[in-house]
């Protein structure tokens, strides 16, 4: 399936995701039709000076209007206004999704604004960069990279798979959960993370601000995403709250077992655990 | 100052930092003439077979006898037990350092066993990799990265400056701090963050196995060095046990405050929690 499914998209934001999945349709679907809307009118003009669209606008409804897809690219706290606001000028049949990095709760109010109109079904490609906006857009962002699609037991399942199709076509593997499933994973292997690297690159510099002239790599990459735009992650975490705090009790409790373990130091112990820890991390290598 | 200030230098411990120091010196300084030590028969035919040395021997006598620098690349518990070997081979007036991560403990042994003969001053490259062995070697490995050398009360000014300046030949950038202080700044900087990164690792497969299929770029940095030795970390760790401790703790406390911040969740709280974050993040990359 291609995008050829789709000959009008309209993407909502143009910050780091908007603005690389219009590089990425102007190079991979040239025929595909892109209007864009963004909330300021700088970012606006700076996609009309690069090209990136036949409309650029800070005007709704010229961008939405006549869109088989419309992606929703902005963070997940704005969706629900911005949703309700394009609602009046849909076609009917149009598909629309979004990027966000929380899922249940997007997806319940989407669905329940965009219901009648039209069809919503929610996505997340796991793809970004600790830098915002659309002077770090990339046409290879989502290149290899993980997109979850979060169908419910609403959605239309055509639609489903058209969703499907447009990520595969701009080079994401597409993997289906349910969006409180969704929400649990991406605790996990993102909100938790994010969290320990914020936290780390706060504690250091709290701690010892002298400190940071002696970092190396393994710093500079564990901390990397921490880098990420507060705003957005504030976003993130309030929407993920209750997944992410779950999970970060349990984390805290394997590290307080890590105190003991360095407290009566027992060579054996250690190593298996940094030998469990580093396979755990090979296989991850492997699979993803 | 130049390598000419040494003319024979030996490298014990053809790993990822010994077998990248002979790359670097033949790329740098093609004039001096490097002997490598290694405990295993198949890693000094690997030496042998990629001319990195004019001699590559499991016998420590040949390699040591003579050299003017003897650069101890071996893991941090090994460390005591090779100077010993090493003692009664040594050339008065040599010089001899080392590349571990662990400072306090290893120079304290290393002064009492090498002061008689000759002069022994620690030094710990921030470079390095999650990929171990000869192998991953490069001659780059070093280029810009941080070295701290750890002088103390007992050490020669004179061999302390040509240790620096040995250092700064081959692309490091040289600091200089006490073992004792070396060993708190690096806890926070590197024995820290590998800790997090491992029980991060850990504790995702451990809870859900199926959520590295669904891992993006964030995870994958986050976790990197958890791919490290685990052989090689259990010696670090239980020489730094102490710092390392202190500053789990420390963090474990400001984790459990992030818990709170989840539960009462004032998006002004925690908007300033991942700004301070953000900032002494990007104030990292300006000063690292």
């Amino acid at each position: 399936m291609t995008t050829a499914t789709f000959s009008r998209i309209a993407l909502l934001g143009p910050g780091l995701l908007g603005g690389s999945l219009a590089m990425t349709l102007r190079e991979r679907c040239p025929e595909t039709r892109i209007r864009i809307w963004g909330r300021r009118l700088e970012s606006v003009e700076e996609v009309r000076s690069r090209g990136l669209a036949e409309l650029a606008s800070t005007d709704l409804q010229p961008v939405v209007e006549g869109a088989d897809l419309v992606i929703f690219c902005v963070p997940v706290e704005a969706m629900s206004e911005l949703a309700s606001r394009a609602l009046p000028h849909l076609s009917p049949n149009t598909i629309l999704t979004d990027v966000g990095s929380v899922k249940a709760p997007v997806v319940k109010d989407l669905e329940s604004i965009l219901t009648q109109e039209s069809c919503f079904v929610g996505s997340h490609p796991m793809a970004g960069s600790e830098q915002a906006g659309l002077g770090a857009a990339r046409a290879d962002l989502f290149e290899g990279s993980v997109c979850i699609v979060t169908p419910t037991s609403e959605s239309n399942e055509s639609a489903v798979e058209r969703i499907e199709g447009f990520w595969d076509s701009v080079g994401c593997r597409v993997r289906r959960l349910s969006p409180e499933h969704h929400d649990e994973v991406i605790a996990l292997v993102s909100h938790l993370p994010h969290l320990l690297a914020a936290a780390l690159a706060k504690f250091v510099a709290d701690r010892d601000p002298e400190a940071f002239a002696f970092c190396g790599p393994g710093f500079r990459d564990t901390t990397r995403v921490a880098s990420g735009p507060p705003e957005m992650w504030t976003g993130i975490f309030s929407g993920n709250r209750q997944a992410l705090r779950t999970s970060l009790e349990a984390l805290i409790e394997m590290l307080n077992e890590t105190v003991t373990l360095l407290d009566a130091f027992d060579q054996g112990r250690m190593l298996r655990f940094l030998t469990e820890a580093r396979d755990a991390r090979d296989r991850l290598m492997r699979v993803c």
